[in-house]
């Protein structure tokens, strides 16, 4: 019987380890070793839901855990966990693999096969002043929930001074999401932003509702405002954050920044990557011109089907379908991600914020000539209790009226409406098109005419008009 | 000055108002006069949401009118209510009204250089002993809305009886809707069916889920059971319906029973009607070889884009959808239907119900070979406070692997949810491309793998292991 071949992946997380499991479901341990190598001491954990863990919607940090590293080695799968690659070797196909912690040496040479890289992305932490402090945190990782929540708790706090006060630095999904569960806790809140909004993931005009939303809730929103840097106090602790022209009173900092592809390891080895710095692929997931490494997940970037182009977009539901197709490949079986539209949805309590497609700002530097247009609706027809205002924000393409993007704000069901956008980008729809879908309509779910529709009747007009000047 | 060109319109609703308004933007009174025939003494009312009025959503009657005949005048168009088209003579181009009293004479030959026919459906009434009987009560119109209200708030009924009893026949639509409206007005309620499962726009197997529900809501939902006749006191009364081989007592009787399209004026005048007796028309709306008849709504049948071929599909949503349209035409803009792909959502208290493409049966009764798979997730990240069950169940095209059918039941978010596969529908894809669709992913809004898509998973495993047979 010949060896089995080894499958090496690095990144024990969504992508990872779907990869590693569905490579497993497809070839048993006689024909495919497979190794993760994982840096943290945990598996298969939805970063995604530590917000919530947060705010206390989530209680126990055991439900973030889809499945542990005992779980993964029971069907045979080898996971190194506190185990950092270093060193990757194409040539050789190779790659060197050692202890997480620093004094662990350099290390053992791990060969392999078939390589998978789903090494994630890391959160943006700008070189401020004071940045390290305790009391700034991040809420990428477990550890990094834990840590805040303890902090939260009051175990780091003196409760006698009073209501206690946080600044979240930056105002997308992250932000947006922790200034929520910050409230929730009972904290006086403040987010800063340089934007002229919140949410640059949406047009401003459509931020400018949620900026409307979050004051309503109490949430001090500063746009425009650069932070300069973080001031401690005798303890060391974190006390404000100074901006050009305030300083800010803090107890806790959080930083909701965005991420970055973690490709330090791809690019010392020449891998190719894209403007971004996330890994480029084609559409089986295997990395450009290397027939044995593949890439997944929130390090790479991916096709925007409607923009034409490569881009870095980090979303758990991308890294766990990349990890299945990854894995499935390896496995024996086919499988393409053939790219993405750019949807996202998030909430602020009850405000839920959805995208799809092009922004505007972007749409303009692909060079595409296009018609917006904006209505308001409701969720359920106008006489139905319940029913509340939704907002969606429609693009189109000069002429030929292809839908280029879709935006919504809203509160019940406002937020997987957009999806009907998606699935329209997906299969290049025109509005023209989009008004003639046959969408669910009940008076408790949506007004005769859906809101999406309305919308894309607006767009039809103003494509024509477009046309006609 | 040429004289104005004459659009008559029979029917004062969804279809025939917009129409009319549609048509009123583009051409002004001295170009288009425009009169509508309407039987009623109301115009442009939601029929769709008189369950909701009886349940007590709606308060106010006035809420359901969109529009009274006194703001269709304001805007020069003449309205004739209580008024009746009861012959047409398309070779003349007129058509004979009168008065809708009985006593009313012969009427007045109209005529017209455009005619549109918005007649709508009529429900069904089977011809069973005491049908006619006091206390039988229809939901079609406001005046069958506000009959059944008074009744229900006790004007009719003797209080001192006890638990009032009420018992819907039909569980489709209407008759689930009512069966809610009912409970929340306190009655005992009992559903008859012939069919196996209530809802017979779902696979029994769907059709199941919704019946459990009932009974889980206190419903007793008897299916299988044929009524035989309406048995009415010694005061005339209802007082109980009989089936085969029971008699359930009945304070008050709701008919449920789905509507015909209304056309005896059409099918008199030798206009080309489908096999369900709804009208025939291109997709521009106009009345197959008739270039001066138009026709939609409820009269109409529609091209089911799945299937290939025409369906009666009453709902609000196409009514409105058709209206524009015909009034577009006929105003000298241009608007097509290019079909449906039959999608309808609805609820009974919390539980949601949505489909779109074909049932099995009308997959097998076209010829068609398809594979069927269900599966149960949630409408929220598993680990997410609220997340509920969510049943989907798909339906693909052997060999092509063509989306064909999508059937949701679940809570919260579970009917709109269906609107992706409508989409899809629209667009022809094949379930292995839903699996690819980039839909809003966050832990409150959906799992990492939204429903629709573990269902096409399924489905895509499915098709693969039916070709491989």
């Amino acid at each position: 019987m010949a060896a089995a071949s080894r499958m090496v992946v690095i990144g024990g997380n969504a992508t990872g380890m779907a990869a590693a499991s569905q490579a497993r479901r497809l070839k048993g341990p006689g024909e495919l070793e497979i190794v993760v190598v994982e840096r943290g001491d945990v598996t298969s954990y939805s970063s995604c839901g530590i917000p919530y863990w947060v705010a206390g919607d989530v209680t126990d940090e055991a439900d973030l855990v889809v499945r542990t590293p005992e779980e993964h080695r029971e069907r045979d799968i080898e996971v190194r966990l506190c185990t950092e690659a270093v060193e990757l070797d194409p040539a050789a196909r190779r790659v060197r693999v050692r202890g997480a912690d620093e004094s662990s040496g350099p290390g053992e040479w791990l060969a392999y096969d078939q390589l998978v890289l789903a090494t994630g992305a890391r959160p943006l932490r700008p070189p401020l002043p004071g940045i390290d402090a305790p009391g700034v945190h991040g809420v990428q990782t477990l550890d990094d929930g834990r840590a805040l929540i303890r902090a939260l708790e009051g175990g780091e706090l003196d409760s006698a001074r009073g209501p206690r006060r946080a600044v979240v630095i930056g105002a997308g999904y992250i932000g947006v999401e922790m200034s929520e569960a910050l409230v929730r806790r009972g904290y006086e809140v403040t987010v800063l932003d340089q934007a002229e909004q919140p949410m640059t993931t949406l047009d401003p005009d459509m931020g400018a509702l949620v900026h409307e939303a979050m004051d309503a809730l109490g949430i001090r929103t500063l746009t425009g405002t650069a932070v300069t840097a973080i001031r401690t106090g005798a303890d060391g602790r974190v006390r404000a954050v100074a901006t050009e022209d305030a300083e800010h009173p803090a107890d806790i900092v959080v930083l909701g920044l965005g991420v970055r592809p973690e490709t330090g390891l791809a690019r010392a080895a020449g891998l190719p990557l894209g403007e971004s710095g996330g890994l480029l692929t084609d559409l089986s997931l295997r990395v450009r011109g290397h027939h044995d490494i593949w890439a997944g997940g929130d390090c790479v970037e991916v096709l925007d089907l409607v923009g034409g182009r490569t881009r870095h977009i980090a979303l758990g539901t991308h890294a766990n379908k990349h990890g299945q197709i990854i894995g499935a490949n390896i496995g024996g079986d086919y499988g393409t991600f053939p790219g993405v539209v750019g949807t996202a949805v998030s909430k602020i309590c009850d405000l839920e914020i959805a995208r799809t497609g092009l922004l505007e700002q972007q749409a303009a530097d692909l060079g595409l000539r296009y018609v917006a247009v904006t209505v308001r609706s409701t969720s359920r027809a106008g006489y139905f209790p319940g029913a509340t205002p939704l907002h969606v924000k429609m693009t189109a393409e000069h002429r030929t009226g292809r839908l280029l993007g879709c935006q919504i704000v809203g509160r019940e069901g406002a937020g997987k409406r957009v999806d009907v956008a998606a699935v329209a980008l997906t299969a290049r729809m025109t509005v023209e098109q989009l008004v003639a879908l046959d969408l669910g309509y009940a008076p408790p779910f949506s007004p005769v005419w859906d809101p999406v529709l309305v919308a894309a009747r607006k767009a039809v007009k103003a494509v024509r008009e477009a046309a006609a000047d």
